[in-house]
Parts: structure tokens; sequence; C-alpha cells
């Protein structure tokens, strides 16, 4: 595996094929705009990070139905042999526009317009919705974590208990945009470069006849990438074994990472080792805390005045688990050439093909976004959806995870402090412009 | 993809494979036991039902590292090209003992126990809590629907919002172990041939003129397996013309088969629809009912009366939103031929090779379970843990998906209602046997 997995075209609920058969049997074959975006019915987040983009151009540009796939449809006793012919041959033919990774955006905003022959539009639906809603979210989590740490590195530790396979290496890539500065898994080291961390676990201390014993054995094997669990007895205790051995790594010219404390309490705790550490002059010895870390355990454990370096940051953030889904939608916008916009209660769907247009204040700091049409200019609104795709190409080369991190963390530092609230709801300013606003009386 | 998609031996934590390198180099060797379970920390489910099995042992039993993996390893500079040699013939050698899928289980209780060479049962870690955290968890969850449905079919709908790709299939399988009838995911149907169902969007019926036209178009293409989407307008509107479309069919010696709600209120519609179809004649077309649905949901609009003859699944089950993620865990329990455990607050492990034995009362219900050693004899305790694997060989062969839904079904009827309840928390007895808590205090 050197790249995302493909999901395939079977990736997809049986009526996007049921409904491509009747537009096939009817001969639609019309052009249709499909806008995704993100239903703020919740309430739970103040911002969302873009996130997953590169996937899915990946998987459009390899769009087909293998003789395997073919076979298994033919086998339902659903579909005629004519509409499977018709798949046979099927490619994405359509334009893409989306916001870049690590690009910050808000609810009710289209994050990705999809615009195509109506049926190949709608098969891609459930991939499209699944791949971005569910990196977004991620990288969205990731993000709230990053301004809770206040500039101390944060590591992926997720893996075992993310919902899947997939799912764990799409956590370290989208939790590396959002600013994350490593992760565990070593899978999405060797897929994605992300750089790679790690410890030990109690088991590995457990299984030597002490702590010290253990701490030697470890450092021996790693004499300059260790970093010490000490709380499997007593993490005092565990500091001072840590100490001495990394006193011992020092006469060899080696130096000890770090600690790792795995425990509930972190404040108290953290200091007393500060203090082992720093009375033995070992001052670079770093600290680093795991269990159950979130942007709300980070946030109260600094606030308490607890002295850790960097966090291990795991299931809560893997799975998003304060906010477990996003109400992530892809509504028909325009067909046959025609705006169009389906109205249930509380729910509207802007008609048209769109363009986000971000405003910033003489600081550079965002203002106000206006949702526009998308041949529209708004004076000093900066354009966010990008053309990504023609034709079913696409347009430019993936960039580099490292630079979706520096965008994600250049626009992010642009976003006012009220909005990175990890615990008020405050709504950043989306506007509508005239025309956007017109075309919906019509 | 024909079968579950293989995650490799690199689908691991870098802990797992740091202190397998020092474990190799001071020549650690020695065989542990490792069991896997679920702590009761959240109080959230009153029973678990366990799923991932098959794919945990087709993984173990083609555990090697392939050249890319070792290259990869070798390019982060921390291993030795000793330890790096010693990967490449790594082979998983050890046995399972294990809960079959589809079985009811409880909290504390190991689904899973794994004796091998330490450094085997390590790497394998990450994987192994991560399948059967995960698709335990979805299946769990599926159960707590299928009971509040009251014998109605449940489809999962939930493609679009699963954490990733692989969450999305595996969904699919772990809920129609737990007695769900059919699936939307087309690439599952197949995968797992599980029967695949769907109907058709609000994007479809707006393609058309107008409703009625939609419907005698996707009547056309499938006489035989329509369902209507009826609240795209207003349902009782959609229902008559439904109904409409139904009697054209009739003429031709066709049927069809249901219509379906996607809105808020269920309860007053259906019973709107039902009369539409009933004064029809139309007795045999089904309301189907999706949007939001968990065995919340579907318990309240149930005893609301509503008439809704199948429910469509979908995120709130596919992503477990109450609860999205469980605390598994796995953790020595032998080592070095001596049963081990670790102690820390609130948080005790059993120590030694295990066994859950399950009574049952003279109807067959299940009365209670006790954990024992796994060498005990409990009197009219049906032990539930089988061996599965012997020296890293699979040994049986796989059962079909439909004997699993079966055999969950079987045992979900032997358990009593009290333990079922969505709302209330009641604890099934789990209790220890004398010679495990003997064994306990040594």
């Amino acid at each position: 595996m050197t790249e995302h997995h493909r999901a395939g075209p079977l990736f997809t609920d049986l009526y996007e094929l049921t409904m491509a058969a009747s537009y096939f049997a009817h001969q639609v074959f019309d052009t249709a705009t499909f806008s995704l975006y993100i239903r703020d019915v919740y309430a739970t987040r103040n911002f969302f990070v873009a996130a997953g983009l590169d996937q899915v151009l990946d998987e459009l540009a390899a769009f087909r139905f293998s003789d395997p796939d073919i076979s298994y449809l033919h086998s339902t006793g659903r579909f005629s042999k004519h509409f499977l012919d018709y798949l046979r041959q099927l490619r994405f033919t359509g334009d893409v526009y989306a916001m870049p990774e690590g690009m910050v955006f808000f609810a009710n905003e289209p994050v990705m317009e999809v615009t195509a022959p109506i049926v190949e539009a709608q098969l891609i639906e459930t991939f499209v919705l699944n791949t971005i809603g569910f990196q977004t979210m991620i990288a969205s989590k990731a993000a709230r974590c990053f301004h809770a740490a206040e500039g101390r590195p944060l590591i992926d530790f997720s893996l075992r208990r993310t919902q899947g396979q997939d799912a764990g290496i799409k956590v370290a890539r989208s939790t590396f945009i959002a600013g994350f500065a490593a992760t565990s898994n070593v899978l999405a080291g060797k897929i994605y470069g992300i750089p790679i961390s790690g410890t030990m676990a109690h088991s590995y201390v457990s299984a030597f006849d002490n702590e010290l014993d253990a701490f030697f054995a470890y450092a021996d094997t790693f004499p300059d990438h260790s970093i010490f669990l000490i709380d499997t007895y007593d993490s005092v205790e565990g500091a001072r074994h840590a100490a001495a051995v990394a006193k011992e790594m020092q006469k060899k010219g080696h130096t000890l990472i770090g600690v790792r404390l795995d425990s509930g309490d972190m404040a108290g705790p953290s200091r007393e080792v500060r203090k082992i550490f720093d009375d033995a002059g070992l001052y670079d010895v770093k600290i680093f805390a795991s269990s159950g870390f979130d942007e709300f355990k980070i946030a109260k454990v600094i606030s308490e005045g607890a002295l850790i370096d960097a966090f291990g940051v795991g299931t809560k953030v893997g799975v998003s688990a304060d906010a477990p889904f996003v109400d992530v939608v892809y509504k028909m916008v325009r067909f046959k050439g025609r705006d169009v916009r389906k109205l249930s209660p509380g729910k509207v769907t802007l008609a048209g093909e769109k363009q986000v247009f971000r405003k910033s204040d003489q600081n550079g700091r965002y203002s106000e976004d206006i949702i526009g049409q998308r041949d529209e200019i708004i004076a000093e609104g900066k354009p966010l959806l990008e053309k990504v795709m023609g034709n079913g190409k696409i347009l430019r080369s993936h960039p580099q995870l490292q630079m979706l991190q520096e965008k994600f963390k250049e626009n992010f530092a642009a976003l006012d402090d009220r909005y990175k609230s990890i615990q008020d709801h405050n709504a950043y300013p989306v506007k509508l412009s005239r025309r956007i606003q017109d075309l919906q009386k019509r």
C-alpha cells in the first residue's frame, strides 16, 4: 500500500446504481451540479478544516467498473445487459471545484462542487460524502486540540480504537494536516511519510524483573530514541529510575528523550516528575502525557498547571467522540442548465454554482465570508474554491502533506480566537451575496 | 476486493515494534498470554455482540513483513539489520481462543485470548484491538436496534457517513450478524453476499418534471424492485401518486414493493399513507422509514403507533453515535509460565488463561456467566471461548455469514429482556470461579 486504497465504484448505495439504471433507460444524460457542505444541525463546531480532497480526486480519476464488479451486478438480477455494458465503459468526466485541504471553513459553505452528467455525479455521491465528511470531521477535531495545546506538540495515538483500518490511516493523515507533529501509526508513516513516534507499554515494563532493568534494556536498544513509561508501578519512583538510567546514558554520550505519564491526574505528578529531573540536572528530558486526551482534557491539565511538554492524543480524537459524525450533504443545485433547490423544513439548499469569498481585515485576520455565484467578483473577497478537476482529469499535482499542514497553520492563525473556543458556540459571519440571494427568489 | 482487505503488520503502533526490537536484542522470546476484553467504564451497554474474529484470523494466518515494509522500517533509522532480518522471517505461530462471532457477552469477560512468543503477541495488539473492538461495538449497537424494532426488518443505510471506507464495509457485515436484513452498501453485497436494498433519492424525483413522471420512469426500469420515495414534495400527495402508479403496475402483472418516508415525524404521516394504500386495495405495499434512526428513535415511533414495516438505519448506528468507542483492552495475563496481573486504581486485570462458562435455566434462558480458569470444569456451565487457531493455523473454516446471524438470533433470544433494555443499565450476573479468585490472591 503506497497510496490511498481504492474504494472502487461499488463503494456506493444501491439506489445510486438503480437511479443510474433508470436515467440510462430514459436517456437522461444531462449535466448536473452537486454541492457538498456541512449543515450546522448540532452546533458542536465553530469551524471545520477541509480534508480528504486528494483521495477523492484519485478515486474519480481512476473511476471504472472492473469485470468482477460487473459480474456481481449482473448476479443481482436487477440490471439489464445494456446498462451493464454502459457501466463497463463509464468514466468520470466531470469538473470539480473544491477548497484545498487544510482550509478553515464554516457550516453551510460549499467545500466542493461537482459538475458532471447526472449519472456520474450521482454514482460518486456516497464515496465523496464518506471521504470528505470523515476526514474533515477528524481534521476539525484535531485543530481544536492544536489550539488547546498552545504550541505543545501533539502525537496521534488513536490507531487501536479508530473505527476500522481505513479510519486509522486517515486519522493519522487528517490530524497531521491539522497541526499534529507525529503519529504512532507505522503504516501511516510508510504511506504518507508522517513522522512516527512511540514509547513503550506497561507490558514491556512488566516483562522484566523490575522497572530499572526494563529501562536499561530499552535504553540499550534505543540509546537515542528512548521515552520511558514511568507509571507502571508508581510514577514518582518511576521518574527516579528514569533519571538514574538517563544519567548512565549521559555517560555514554546519549540522551533520554523523555518519559511518559499515562494515568488519570496529571498536574501534581507532572510537577513532581519535573522536579526530579531538574534536580538531577536533566532539564532536557521531556514529559509526555497520554490517557484519554482530547481538546477538553488538554485545556484542563494546562490550566491546572501541569508541566507537560507533549501530548499523546488517542481514541477521543480518533473517533471525534463528542461529535462522531457531521451532517454532510451533497445536494443537486443545477440541472439541465437551470439552478434548482430543494426546500424542506429547516433545510434549505442554495441553488446555483457557487463560490466562497473570504474577506480579511487590515491585519490579515478573517472578517467575513460571502457565499456568491461562482462567476461573481466580490471586492476584496478571496475565492476559496479552486478548480481541481476538469473533464475527469486532475489539474494539479497533489500538494505535499507538509505543505497542507503549513496552509492549515497559516489560515488557522488568521482565524480570531473567539471562533476557536472549544466551549462556546460563536458563529463566524457567513453572508450571502446579493446575486445569490436574488437567485434563490427565482 | 473479494475478502477482507489485509492491514499488514505495519498496521501497528510504533512502540509495538520498538518493544519487539528490544525483546529481540535481549533474547526475550518467552511465551505470553494476552486477554482481550471490554471494560465497563461508561455503562452504556448491558451486553455486547462479538464480531471481527474471522478477519483477525485471516490477518494472523497471513502475518508477514513484505520487502517494502522492511525497507520502510530500515529508512526510519531506528532498527538494526539483525532485527529487520528477524522480522523478515517472522510469522504468527500462536494459539487463539475466542468467542464465535454473533455471541452475546458482557463487560470484563475475555472475548479472545492469544498465547504466543511475546514479540508476536505484542505486534498484533493494535490490529486485534481495532478489529474486534470496532466490529463488536457496531454489532452491539445493531442488536439494540434489532431488539427495538420488534421483528421489523432493518436495512443498513450508513455508508455515506461511516468513519472511512473500511468502516462502511464492516458496518454492513456487523449489522447483518446482529440481525439486520440487508444493506444499501453494494460493495459489502459483493464481498460478503449480504442482500442489498435501495430506493431512490430526492434528486431522482427532482430530475423529472414531476413526481408522477419520476415514479412511472422508475417502475418502468424496475417493475419488480421499486420502492418510491414519497416525501420530496408532500408525503400524502406522494402516496397518492405512488398508489396511482402501483395500480398501473398491477395491470401489467407487477407489484410495487413499497414507499419510503424520509422526514421528521413518522407516526401521523405513516398512518395517512397506510390508509391511502389500504383504501386503494394495495395492502401489500410496505412503508419503509429512514432519517436519523437508531434504537431510541425506532422505539419511539413504534410506541407512537407509526405504521412502519421496515427501517432504514444509517449514521447513528454506523458510528455508534451514543457510544462511538469501547474501552477494549489487551492485557498480559501470563508470561514465562507465571500468571500475572496489573493493578491500577479501578482497573483490575484477571491473571491467568481463562474461560467463560455460561449457565442457563430450565427454559434455556441465560442465568449467569462464570469466569474461570481455562482448564476448569464448571457444572452446567457451557464454555464460550473456542480454540480457533493453533500454532498460527486456523483450525476451522469460516462460518457462513448467515450462520453467524442465526447464532446471534439464537443466543440473543436466550437473553432476558431486562438486559436488552435500551434505557436502563442492568448488569447481567458475571461471577468469578473459586479457582480464579484464589489465583488472583497469589
